[in-house]
């Protein structure tokens, strides 16, 4: 009221207002003790200190409605770093990778650490943790173990409702989780592409929003049955550009803009929440209803009382945009402290030592090359033909050379690479094998072995090779690192990048993890010979989810997805 | 998904899809279990039984966003059979009046009356009882007496924070309702007529609506600083036709509809939420617009997730409407059954006992007509000035005639009535006295007494008239029916209106009031010459009301409200 000085005054403001829809221009806005105290053109504040934006466009904090922190390779921290510059300051994350290796020790550990960081975090609990019965994961998610998560403040709900057969089928433990959420009044997010006919199933048991719609179709189902869209742009799938059609002044209140995973090398190509706007605008939607979506709509959602919005009693949380049209941010405020300018945050890295309960999660027994004998002894094997640009592949039958054991090698089927996921959670001693067609370019050897511990969903640790030593030596890396990613030619190490938390992220700076990822990449691609059509991380990390069509190898086997069980690698 | 047969299937409807904005033709809807199971052109679903609505509308149930059922006189049971033929099937609801006299035993009548009807009711809870310091009320209401009932699931928050003055000087117990409210996640709601200069510091400590704008500035800056706007169009004071004009397509989803006090006779004139969906349509909102102001919008801010909207898992509420231009309500159904056709509840009106702990609510000492002496020596008085159809009046100071020792009558000062408010909850025999003028026509006498026990905000006996007998009379037939109105007139009651529930309202059915009620205010006008233009129930009862300009009179004396105290009824 104008009775005692705010510490500071945000002057010479265009206001993007997301309650009325419009920007207020030559706006004053006043800030204390991280919360907006006034704002407008005729504030009666005072302040100690003044920011003089010259005309700036300003906007609430971006909101990214849905994000897997750790496809990022980032710590929370970390992540923060990389994303805050580029105006997101709130997220909604779902910790589903950690929770398949560690359970809610892993989701716990994500919740510290998001503390320590610059923006506010906010965690939608997984759902289906393990994705399917078909794999061997870290850990199990019961509606008891998360009957002790759900109540945290900082837990806005049930994340990816992915288990549409459960839903249908009214599988208790489910329902339960179900029934836990909503009597809380939280949220359940959805994950349901492409399986319009279940929407009303869905939609009945409460689930509100979903990111996974890709057509016009899609949206507009969910939206008449309550659904809200979350509109996706991120490093593993682009929604924008199809869906934008479909926003128009009535409905656009009912979308949220998310990246559902972030890359590090892409955000600092691109950006980050200010790209997905950015990627709005360009297909059409108005400017303020695409900032909107980023804000005060994904704020309302999730009951987020402070967040979204420039007005008193929020958050102090600012973007500033020199303009509605190329959204590249000039500075970003959290709770009323500049934060970053012009892409790089004002503070240094800071020095984080890792938490030993996320280390040392790679848990395996001692292989042989033996371990990589594939066996076709009909001549005849069942062959995954992956697609280019696409994680949905072929079950291909092929005739395959053997020797007179019938042992399948690579060098004698030089179209193809053994493909072996390796259970590593609990030293099992799993190893499911396959074949793989169409991983490098037409004409060329792959000439050694990449491996991975980042397998969805229960990230075991995946290895592909023409080389059975190679693909040893690989895992062995692994083990080492204790998770990473890994080139292995001739028994040496070309190219790694170590992910020691969880097998999943690594403590190193954002920076650092994008150039050494982008180096692995390459490497892959111009001395391994990936497809250039292909992310070969990308490619070999799906390459076990047993829910996508048509044929994967978990750690218990070839897996059929089109009959949903296992099968051997010799067609009989 | 089809596996079973539902309930109920309702064919051939227009659908209002609130979520798209848009009208679905040739629609089915599909109900179990009172919720819905699926709506669409193409649904899956079979059903038991059809009703087939003839391609007629089908709109969400109507929500009241903020009303005071006391101010129907009625019960909660008998408000929702007045409300429901309507279109109302879910209204929010402040018990404020039945707390000043009560407490918290009057907020859990309602609760419990609330239960038994066949609305679903949600409350939010009185904030500031007694309204002022200046009153005597049956009860005040301290942050420990709201901490016994906003943990209830069916309240929502904390009702018509009026006490601007106590927030900005950051009153201890305010804040402390405040902050346990939001703390639980609930919604504050504002009530800040004309105080635009305040609204920061208001929306600042967490208020998110407000019913009391009635300007376009108003609108504007309550809706930048984050603070949705209730609509009103009720039996005390309409905004639509002020408001309706600042409402356009980017700001419509932050305005609700609501009535704030109803009368039955009103309702069975022009409805209840269809009236006011009507009023809203009439002065240029979108007819769709104005069905989500009045459903999803409310439903949305106050976080009730199964109302406003037709869809999968929301409750089967319904309203039937021929048109989208006279909002006539052909049938009303509740929780999938049809409840109301043609303006009528389908089922009898039930026996209802009443609650013996709201009855008995009148409790005075003895009275003689001595007790309406009024005493100005000076020869002059403070008089109260009414205005024709406004609630604020005038401060007069007027010559007055009086006797050899001082006192005043009417007779002597035939333009001038006398005013009393007495005390009746703890019978502590305090009266305020009071001079009134304007209340009866140019030239005619009022000839008797008028007394109610409806009196703002503390609902102390106020009593009118131009003879100490009349009133006396008047004050005992108060005191007989333990609550009510009453007309005397030569000792003998003209007419009357039991309110024998806390002195507010009556367990007669709603028509039955209606015509009592018509009765009575007709009797008041044609009989005692009470002006046309004023509306003699209203008047009286916001005469004691301490908080509205110039002068009052409360239990405790006459009340200068410029200058904030009881002053004496003698000039000096």
């Amino acid at each position: 009221m104008g009775n005692i000085p705010c510490e500071t005054r945000i002057t010479n403001a265009q206001l993007v207002d997301v309650f009325t829809g419009s920007v207020i221009e030559n706006c004053e806005i006043y800030v204390d003790q991280g919360k907006i105290i006034d704002v407008g053109c005729h504030c009666k504040a005072s302040a100690k200190q003044t920011i003089d934006v010259g005309g700036a466009y300003v906007t609430p904090g971006l909101i990214d409605a849905h994000v897997h922190i750790e496809s990022s390779m980032l710590t929370p921290v970390r992540f923060a770093r990389l994303v805050v510059p580029f105006g997101t300051t709130t997220i909604i994350t779902d910790p589903h990778e950690i929770a398949n290796v560690l359970g809610t020790r892993g989701i716990r550990y994500m919740m510290r650490e998001a503390k320590r960081s610059e923006m506010t975090v906010f965690f939608m609990l997984p759902s289906c943790v393990p994705a399917t019965p078909f794999e061997t994961s870290g850990a199990a998610l019961s509606s008891d173990d998360l009957a002790d998560l759900i109540d945290e403040p900082e837990v806005l709900g049930l994340a990816e409702l992915m288990n549409v057969p459960g839903v249908i089928a009214k599988e208790d433990d489910l329902l339960k989780k179900v029934a836990m959420t909503l009597n809380l009044g939280k949220r359940i997010d959805g994950h349901s592409p492409l399986v319009c006919g279940a929407t009303p199933a869905y939609a009945g048991c409460g689930v509100t929003s979903d990111h996974e719609a890709s057509t016009v179709s899609e949206v507009n189902e969910r939206l008449s049955h309550g659904i809200r869209l979350f509109m996706r742009e991120g490093a593993a799938a682009q929604n924008v550009e199809a869906l934008s059609q479909t926003i128009n002044e009535r409905n656009a209140r009912f979308f949220s803009l998310c990246t559902d995973d972030a890359s590090p090398d892409d955000v600092y190509t691109n950006g980050h929440m200010n790209h997905v706007v950015r990627r709005a605008v360009e297909n059409g939607v108005d400017p303020i209803e695409a900032i909107r979506m980023a804000t005060i709509n994904t704020a309302l959602h999730f009951g987020l009382k402070n967040k979204g919005a420039v007005a008193p009693g929020f958050d102090a949380d600012f973007v500033i945009f020199n303009d509605l049209t190329h959204w590249q941010v000039k500075q970003v405020l959290i709770a009323g402290k500049p934060v970053a300018e012009n892409g790089s945050m004002l503070t240094p890295e800071p020095v984080i030592e890792s938490d030993r309960e996320v280390l040392g999660c790679v848990k395996i027994p001692m292989l042989t090359t033996e371990a990589f004998a594939i066996r076709a002894h009909s001549g005849k094997a069942h062959v995954i033909g992956l697609h280019d640009g696409d994680l949905i592949n072929d079950h291909l039958t092929l005739e395959v050379k053997t020797d007179t054991k019938g042992f399948v090698s690579c060098d004698d089927n030089p179209s193809l690479l053994k493909l072996a996921v390796i259970e590593r959670h609990h030293a099992t001693g799993n190893i499911g094998l396959g074949l793989v067609k169409g991983f490098v370019k037409e004409g060329k050897r792959f000439g050694g072995a990449m491996a991975s511990t980042i397998a969805h969903d229960s990230h075991n640790i995946v290895v592909v090779g023409d080389s059975d030593d190679d693909m040893l030596a690989a895992v062995k890396a692994i083990e080492a690192m204790q998770g990473g990613l890994v080139l292995v030619r001739n028994g040496r190490i070309v190219k790694s990048l170590t992910l020691e938390i969880a097998g999943l992220m690594t403590n190193e700076p954002a920076p650092i993890t994008a150039v050494r990822k982008t180096q692995f990449i390459n490497s892959a691609h111009e001395l391994f010979h990936v497809k250039e059509s292909m992310h070969p991380v990308m490619t070999l990390s799906f390459l076990p989810l047993a829910v996508i069509p048509h044929l994967r190898v978990t750690d218990l086997g070839l897996f059929d997805v089109d009959s949903f069980k296992h099968i051997d690698i010799n067609v009989q």
